[in-house]
Protein backbone atom coordinates (compact mmCIF):
# COMPACT_ATOMS: atom_id res chain seq x y z
CA UNK A 1 0.00 0.00 0.00
CA UNK A 2 0.97 3.31 -0.69
CA UNK A 3 -2.19 5.70 -0.01
CA UNK A 4 -5.32 4.55 1.61
CA UNK A 5 -8.02 3.89 -0.97
CA UNK A 6 -9.88 7.08 -0.33
CA UNK A 7 -6.83 9.51 -1.23
CA UNK A 8 -5.44 7.46 -4.12
CA UNK A 9 -8.87 8.33 -5.62
CA UNK A 10 -8.73 11.85 -4.81
CA UNK A 11 -5.82 12.62 -6.35
CA UNK A 12 -6.61 10.74 -9.36
CA UNK A 13 -9.94 12.86 -9.64
CA UNK A 14 -7.32 16.07 -9.10
CA UNK A 15 -4.74 14.67 -11.65
CA UNK A 16 -7.93 15.27 -14.28
CA UNK A 17 -7.54 18.75 -14.23
CA UNK A 18 -5.25 20.47 -16.84
CA UNK A 19 -1.69 21.44 -15.60
CA UNK A 20 -2.12 19.33 -11.99
CA UNK A 21 0.59 16.45 -12.13
CA UNK A 22 0.34 13.36 -9.63
CA UNK A 23 3.10 15.34 -7.33
CA UNK A 24 0.49 18.76 -6.75
CA UNK A 25 -2.51 16.44 -6.69
CA UNK A 26 -1.04 14.57 -4.06
CA UNK A 27 -0.27 17.72 -2.27
CA UNK A 28 -4.04 19.18 -2.92
CA UNK A 29 -5.63 15.92 -1.54
CA UNK A 30 -3.43 15.69 1.68
CA UNK A 31 -4.14 19.46 1.66
CA UNK A 32 -8.11 18.70 1.72
CA UNK A 33 -8.07 16.45 4.21
CA UNK A 34 -6.66 18.54 6.37
CA UNK A 35 -9.55 21.93 5.20
CA UNK A 36 -12.62 22.14 7.37
CA UNK A 37 -15.58 20.48 6.87
CA UNK A 38 -17.69 23.10 5.60
CA UNK A 39 -15.15 24.24 3.11
CA UNK A 40 -14.70 20.81 1.46
CA UNK A 41 -18.48 20.26 1.50
CA UNK A 42 -18.82 23.47 -0.50
CA UNK A 43 -16.14 22.13 -3.08
CA UNK A 44 -18.21 19.15 -3.46
CA UNK A 45 -21.83 21.22 -4.10
CA UNK A 46 -19.74 23.86 -6.02
CA UNK A 47 -18.63 21.30 -8.13
CA UNK A 48 -22.03 19.07 -8.74
CA UNK A 49 -23.81 22.59 -9.10
CA UNK A 50 -21.68 24.15 -11.53
CA UNK A 51 -21.27 21.33 -13.77
CA UNK A 52 -25.74 20.92 -13.53
CA UNK A 53 -26.95 24.35 -13.45
CA UNK A 54 -24.11 26.00 -16.09
CA UNK A 55 -25.21 25.43 -19.96
CA UNK A 56 -23.99 27.42 -22.81
CA UNK A 57 -25.88 30.15 -24.18
CA UNK A 58 -28.05 28.38 -27.06
CA UNK A 59 -27.40 31.87 -28.78
CA UNK A 60 -23.98 33.22 -28.71
CA UNK A 61 -22.48 29.86 -26.99
CA UNK A 62 -21.34 31.79 -23.55
CA UNK A 63 -21.23 29.55 -20.20
CA UNK A 64 -24.38 30.54 -18.53
CA UNK A 65 -26.66 29.43 -15.97
CA UNK A 66 -29.81 31.27 -17.95
CA UNK A 67 -30.86 30.91 -22.07
CA UNK A 68 -30.55 32.54 -23.36
CA UNK A 69 -27.55 34.44 -21.50
CA UNK A 70 -27.56 37.74 -19.40
CA UNK A 71 -26.12 39.06 -22.10
CA UNK A 72 -27.73 38.31 -25.35
CA UNK A 73 -31.40 39.05 -23.34
CA UNK A 74 -29.87 42.55 -22.06
CA UNK A 75 -31.77 44.90 -24.27
CA UNK A 76 -29.47 47.68 -23.86
CA UNK A 77 -26.55 46.07 -25.63
CA UNK A 78 -26.07 46.30 -29.08
CA UNK A 79 -27.09 44.33 -31.67
CA UNK A 80 -25.21 44.80 -34.64
CA UNK A 81 -21.81 43.82 -33.34
CA UNK A 82 -20.86 40.43 -33.07
CA UNK A 83 -17.14 40.06 -30.88
CA UNK A 84 -16.17 35.72 -32.16
CA UNK A 85 -13.68 34.62 -28.91
CA UNK A 86 -12.43 31.13 -28.51
CA UNK A 87 -14.03 30.18 -25.10
CA UNK A 88 -16.47 31.64 -22.39
CA UNK A 89 -13.24 33.21 -20.55
CA UNK A 90 -12.34 34.97 -23.21
CA UNK A 91 -16.13 36.57 -22.85
CA UNK A 92 -14.98 37.43 -18.93
CA UNK A 93 -11.98 39.01 -20.02
CA UNK A 94 -13.63 41.29 -22.39
CA UNK A 95 -16.56 42.47 -19.73
CA UNK A 96 -13.79 43.31 -17.51
CA UNK A 97 -12.66 45.97 -19.50
CA UNK A 98 -16.23 48.12 -19.57
CA UNK A 99 -15.87 48.90 -22.99
CA UNK A 100 -17.34 46.78 -25.87
CA UNK A 101 -21.15 46.35 -25.76
CA UNK A 102 -21.89 44.59 -28.62
CA UNK A 103 -22.97 40.67 -28.81
CA UNK A 104 -20.86 37.35 -28.31
CA UNK A 105 -20.25 34.59 -30.03
CA UNK A 106 -18.37 31.73 -28.46
CA UNK A 107 -16.43 29.09 -30.86
CA UNK A 108 -15.45 26.61 -28.18
CA UNK A 109 -12.46 26.51 -29.73
CA UNK A 110 -10.06 26.90 -33.01
CA UNK A 111 -9.45 25.96 -36.14
CA UNK A 112 -6.22 23.58 -36.15
CA UNK A 113 -5.17 22.07 -38.92
CA UNK A 114 -2.01 20.76 -37.32
CA UNK A 115 -4.70 19.07 -34.35
CA UNK A 116 -7.08 17.76 -37.21
CA UNK A 117 -9.87 20.08 -35.87
CA UNK A 118 -11.46 21.46 -38.60
CA UNK A 119 -14.33 24.52 -38.96
CA UNK A 120 -17.25 21.84 -38.87
CA UNK A 121 -15.48 20.87 -35.04
CA UNK A 122 -16.55 24.29 -33.83
CA UNK A 123 -19.02 26.21 -33.10
CA UNK A 124 -18.73 28.08 -36.67
CA UNK A 125 -22.31 26.99 -37.74
CA UNK A 126 -24.01 28.70 -34.98
CA UNK A 127 -23.10 32.23 -36.01
CA UNK A 128 -23.18 31.40 -39.65
CA UNK A 129 -26.69 30.70 -38.63
CA UNK A 130 -26.92 33.89 -36.60
CA UNK A 131 -25.92 36.28 -39.47
CA UNK A 132 -28.25 34.78 -42.02
CA UNK A 133 -31.52 34.74 -39.73
CA UNK A 134 -30.38 38.56 -38.20
CA UNK A 135 -29.58 41.11 -40.68
CA UNK A 136 -29.47 43.41 -38.40
CA UNK A 137 -25.57 42.47 -37.54
CA UNK A 138 -23.19 44.67 -39.74
CA UNK A 139 -20.20 44.30 -37.80
CA UNK A 140 -18.09 40.79 -36.72
CA UNK A 141 -14.78 41.33 -34.47
CA UNK A 142 -12.42 38.59 -34.73
CA UNK A 143 -10.61 38.41 -31.28
CA UNK A 144 -9.00 34.80 -31.23
CA UNK A 145 -5.81 34.80 -29.70
CA UNK A 146 -3.08 35.89 -32.07
CA UNK A 147 -1.60 32.14 -31.98
CA UNK A 148 -1.22 30.01 -35.51
CA UNK A 149 -4.85 28.68 -34.82
CA UNK A 150 -5.80 32.37 -34.16
CA UNK A 151 -4.68 33.45 -37.21
CA UNK A 152 -5.77 30.53 -38.82
CA UNK A 153 -9.54 30.64 -37.46
CA UNK A 154 -9.14 34.75 -38.10
CA UNK A 155 -8.46 34.12 -41.79
CA UNK A 156 -11.14 31.28 -42.41
CA UNK A 157 -13.83 33.50 -41.02
CA UNK A 158 -12.99 36.79 -42.89
CA UNK A 159 -13.14 34.78 -45.86
CA UNK A 160 -16.11 33.19 -45.15
CA UNK A 161 -18.39 36.42 -44.40
CA UNK A 162 -16.79 39.21 -46.59
CA UNK A 163 -18.70 38.47 -49.45
CA UNK A 164 -21.75 38.28 -47.49
CA UNK A 165 -21.30 42.12 -46.99
CA UNK A 166 -20.40 41.74 -43.37
CA UNK A 167 -17.69 44.17 -41.80
CA UNK A 168 -15.34 41.88 -40.04
CA UNK A 169 -12.38 43.40 -38.22
CA UNK A 170 -9.71 42.00 -35.97
CA UNK A 171 -8.57 43.51 -32.39
CA UNK A 172 -5.43 45.30 -33.01
CA UNK A 173 -1.75 43.37 -33.21
CA UNK A 174 0.98 45.32 -31.51
CA UNK A 175 3.38 46.18 -28.29
CA UNK A 176 1.25 44.82 -25.43
CA UNK A 177 1.01 48.11 -23.40
CA UNK A 178 4.01 47.95 -20.57
CA UNK A 179 5.78 46.15 -22.70
CA UNK A 180 9.67 46.62 -23.55
CA UNK A 181 10.73 47.05 -27.36
CA UNK A 182 14.21 45.11 -27.07
CA UNK A 183 12.41 42.04 -25.70
CA UNK A 184 9.30 42.20 -27.92
CA UNK A 185 9.31 39.57 -30.75
CA UNK A 186 10.27 40.22 -34.36
CA UNK A 187 6.63 39.87 -35.92
CA UNK A 188 5.23 41.55 -33.24
CA UNK A 189 7.44 44.65 -33.72
CA UNK A 190 6.50 44.20 -37.50
CA UNK A 191 2.68 44.41 -36.77
CA UNK A 192 3.48 47.41 -34.32
CA UNK A 193 4.85 49.13 -37.21
CA UNK A 194 2.88 48.31 -40.30
CA UNK A 195 -0.24 49.25 -38.13
CA UNK A 196 1.35 52.57 -36.30
CA UNK A 197 -1.43 54.69 -35.43
CA UNK A 198 -1.06 58.91 -35.44
CA UNK A 199 -0.53 60.79 -32.58
CA UNK B 1 -21.79 40.11 -13.80
CA UNK B 2 -18.96 38.53 -14.44
CA UNK B 3 -19.30 35.02 -14.23
CA UNK B 4 -22.53 32.80 -13.57
CA UNK B 5 -23.00 32.35 -9.48
CA UNK B 6 -22.36 28.51 -10.12
CA UNK B 7 -18.92 29.71 -11.94
CA UNK B 8 -17.81 31.67 -9.04
CA UNK B 9 -18.20 29.75 -6.28
CA UNK B 10 -16.46 27.04 -8.09
CA UNK B 11 -13.31 29.46 -8.70
CA UNK B 12 -13.79 30.41 -4.96
CA UNK B 13 -13.90 26.71 -3.79
CA UNK B 14 -10.52 26.18 -6.22
CA UNK B 15 -8.48 29.61 -4.84
CA UNK B 16 -8.75 28.09 -0.83
CA UNK B 17 -6.63 25.10 -2.45
CA UNK B 18 -2.64 25.95 -1.89
CA UNK B 19 -0.93 27.32 -4.32
CA UNK B 20 -3.50 28.24 -6.72
CA UNK B 21 -4.50 31.55 -7.58
CA UNK B 22 -7.69 32.92 -8.92
CA UNK B 23 -6.23 32.58 -12.68
CA UNK B 24 -5.89 29.09 -12.09
CA UNK B 25 -9.18 28.63 -10.10
CA UNK B 26 -10.42 30.08 -13.34
CA UNK B 27 -9.20 28.30 -15.17
CA UNK B 28 -9.35 25.11 -13.69
CA UNK B 29 -13.38 25.77 -12.82
CA UNK B 30 -13.78 26.45 -16.34
CA UNK B 31 -12.67 22.59 -17.47
CA UNK B 32 -14.49 21.49 -14.90
CA UNK B 33 -17.69 22.67 -16.44
CA UNK B 34 -16.68 20.81 -20.06
CA UNK B 35 -15.25 17.37 -18.22
CA UNK B 36 -18.07 14.76 -18.16
CA UNK B 37 -20.52 14.07 -15.67
CA UNK B 38 -18.85 11.16 -14.38
CA UNK B 39 -15.44 12.53 -13.69
CA UNK B 40 -17.06 15.60 -12.02
CA UNK B 41 -19.40 13.52 -9.97
CA UNK B 42 -16.32 10.76 -8.63
CA UNK B 43 -14.65 13.91 -8.09
CA UNK B 44 -17.00 15.41 -6.04
CA UNK B 45 -18.12 12.01 -4.31
CA UNK B 46 -13.97 11.22 -3.40
CA UNK B 47 -13.50 14.89 -1.97
CA UNK B 48 -16.62 14.13 0.70
CA UNK B 49 -15.73 10.19 1.10
CA UNK B 50 -11.48 11.13 1.57
CA UNK B 51 -12.76 13.73 4.49
CA UNK B 52 -15.63 11.36 5.96
CA UNK B 53 -13.01 7.97 6.11
CA UNK B 54 -10.01 9.18 6.39
CA UNK B 55 -8.21 9.67 9.83
CA UNK B 56 -5.50 10.17 11.65
CA UNK B 57 -4.41 7.34 13.55
CA UNK B 58 -4.34 7.27 17.08
CA UNK B 59 -1.17 5.60 17.25
CA UNK B 60 1.27 7.33 15.19
CA UNK B 61 -0.46 10.07 13.61
CA UNK B 62 -0.19 8.75 10.15
CA UNK B 63 -3.50 9.32 7.83
CA UNK B 64 -5.60 6.42 7.35
CA UNK B 65 -9.06 4.81 6.46
CA UNK B 66 -8.16 2.26 9.59
CA UNK B 67 -7.64 2.66 13.29
CA UNK B 68 -4.82 1.93 13.94
CA UNK B 69 -3.39 2.10 10.49
CA UNK B 70 -2.25 -0.34 8.28
CA UNK B 71 1.58 -0.06 9.20
CA UNK B 72 0.83 0.04 13.01
CA UNK B 73 -0.89 -3.13 12.86
CA UNK B 74 1.19 -5.17 10.80
CA UNK B 75 2.90 -7.35 12.72
CA UNK B 76 5.84 -8.12 10.21
CA UNK B 77 7.59 -4.16 11.13
CA UNK B 78 10.33 -3.96 13.26
CA UNK B 79 8.82 -2.36 16.10
CA UNK B 80 11.99 -1.01 18.33
CA UNK B 81 12.33 1.70 15.47
CA UNK B 82 10.27 5.05 15.05
CA UNK B 83 11.21 7.09 12.49
CA UNK B 84 9.46 10.75 12.99
CA UNK B 85 8.24 12.80 10.08
CA UNK B 86 6.77 15.88 9.59
CA UNK B 87 3.26 15.30 7.91
CA UNK B 88 1.80 11.91 6.47
CA UNK B 89 2.89 12.39 2.65
CA UNK B 90 6.89 11.92 3.95
CA UNK B 91 5.27 8.57 5.64
CA UNK B 92 4.56 7.20 1.22
CA UNK B 93 8.12 9.13 0.72
CA UNK B 94 10.02 6.52 2.87
CA UNK B 95 7.80 3.56 2.11
CA UNK B 96 8.04 3.83 -1.93
CA UNK B 97 12.18 3.15 -0.89
CA UNK B 98 10.74 -0.23 0.58
CA UNK B 99 14.03 -0.33 2.30
CA UNK B 100 12.90 0.73 6.10
CA UNK B 101 10.38 -1.67 8.10
CA UNK B 102 10.04 -0.03 11.13
CA UNK B 103 7.01 2.51 12.50
CA UNK B 104 6.40 5.73 12.26
CA UNK B 105 5.66 8.81 13.60
CA UNK B 106 3.74 11.69 12.53
CA UNK B 107 4.31 15.09 13.69
CA UNK B 108 2.01 17.07 11.68
CA UNK B 109 4.28 19.80 11.82
CA UNK B 110 7.38 21.19 12.80
CA UNK B 111 8.65 23.31 15.71
CA UNK B 112 8.81 27.10 13.86
CA UNK B 113 9.99 29.94 16.61
CA UNK B 114 10.03 32.35 13.51
CA UNK B 115 6.05 31.16 13.39
CA UNK B 116 5.32 31.18 17.14
CA UNK B 117 4.81 27.01 16.93
CA UNK B 118 6.22 25.46 19.88
CA UNK B 119 6.48 22.11 20.67
CA UNK B 120 2.93 21.53 22.49
CA UNK B 121 1.58 23.00 19.12
CA UNK B 122 2.42 19.56 17.03
CA UNK B 123 2.05 16.07 17.84
CA UNK B 124 4.88 15.37 19.85
CA UNK B 125 3.11 14.33 23.29
CA UNK B 126 1.59 11.52 21.30
CA UNK B 127 5.54 10.25 21.04
CA UNK B 128 6.44 11.10 24.39
CA UNK B 129 3.45 8.89 25.43
CA UNK B 130 4.49 6.33 22.95
CA UNK B 131 7.93 5.73 24.39
CA UNK B 132 7.11 6.05 28.12
CA UNK B 133 4.10 2.59 27.22
CA UNK B 134 6.57 0.93 24.63
CA UNK B 135 9.53 -0.02 26.21
CA UNK B 136 10.50 -1.73 23.03
CA UNK B 137 11.48 1.10 21.18
CA UNK B 138 15.27 1.41 21.09
CA UNK B 139 16.07 3.59 18.45
CA UNK B 140 14.33 6.83 16.85
CA UNK B 141 15.15 7.98 13.33
CA UNK B 142 14.45 11.70 13.14
CA UNK B 143 13.26 12.33 9.39
CA UNK B 144 12.17 16.08 9.63
CA UNK B 145 13.26 18.11 6.80
CA UNK B 146 16.53 19.51 6.04
CA UNK B 147 15.46 22.99 6.52
CA UNK B 148 15.30 25.60 9.83
CA UNK B 149 12.49 24.34 11.01
CA UNK B 150 13.41 20.84 10.65
CA UNK B 151 16.35 20.96 12.44
CA UNK B 152 14.98 23.21 15.27
CA UNK B 153 12.33 19.87 15.27
CA UNK B 154 15.56 17.67 15.09
CA UNK B 155 17.42 19.12 17.87
CA UNK B 156 14.82 19.71 20.29
CA UNK B 157 13.93 15.73 20.42
CA UNK B 158 17.63 14.77 20.32
CA UNK B 159 17.49 17.08 23.57
CA UNK B 160 14.54 15.36 25.16
CA UNK B 161 14.77 11.81 24.18
CA UNK B 162 19.22 11.25 24.41
CA UNK B 163 18.74 11.43 28.76
CA UNK B 164 16.25 9.05 28.50
CA UNK B 165 18.67 6.25 26.87
CA UNK B 166 17.02 5.97 23.58
CA UNK B 167 19.70 5.95 20.37
CA UNK B 168 18.70 8.84 18.66
CA UNK B 169 19.68 9.06 14.56
CA UNK B 170 18.88 11.57 11.57
CA UNK B 171 19.05 11.26 8.42
CA UNK B 172 22.34 11.86 6.60
CA UNK B 173 23.15 15.30 5.40
CA UNK B 174 25.53 14.88 1.99
CA UNK B 175 24.80 15.60 -2.02
CA UNK B 176 21.89 14.49 -3.56
CA UNK B 177 22.32 11.35 -5.88
CA UNK B 178 23.03 13.12 -9.24
CA UNK B 179 23.36 16.62 -8.16
CA UNK B 180 26.81 18.60 -9.46
CA UNK B 181 29.32 19.62 -6.74
CA UNK B 182 29.36 22.96 -8.54
CA UNK B 183 25.49 24.14 -7.83
CA UNK B 184 25.68 22.44 -4.51
CA UNK B 185 25.38 25.06 -1.66
CA UNK B 186 28.12 25.60 0.69
CA UNK B 187 26.39 23.94 4.07
CA UNK B 188 25.24 21.21 1.87
CA UNK B 189 29.09 20.66 1.09
CA UNK B 190 30.30 20.84 4.63
CA UNK B 191 27.99 18.18 5.71
CA UNK B 192 29.58 16.50 2.86
CA UNK B 193 32.75 16.54 4.22
CA UNK B 194 32.12 16.24 7.58
CA UNK B 195 30.01 12.59 7.09
CA UNK B 196 32.16 11.83 4.52
CA UNK B 197 31.97 7.65 4.27
CA UNK B 198 34.59 5.57 3.49
CA UNK B 199 34.58 3.16 0.02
Amino acid sequence: MLYPTPIAKLIESFTKLPGIGIKTATRLAFYTVGMNDEDVNDFAKNLLSAKRELTYCSVCGNLTDDDPCSICSDETRDKTVVLVVEDAKDVSAMEKIQEYHGLYHVLHGLISPMNGVGPDDINLKGLITRLQEDSGISEVIIATNATADGEATSMYLSRLLKPAGIKVTRLARGLAVGSDIEYADEMTLLRAIENRTEI
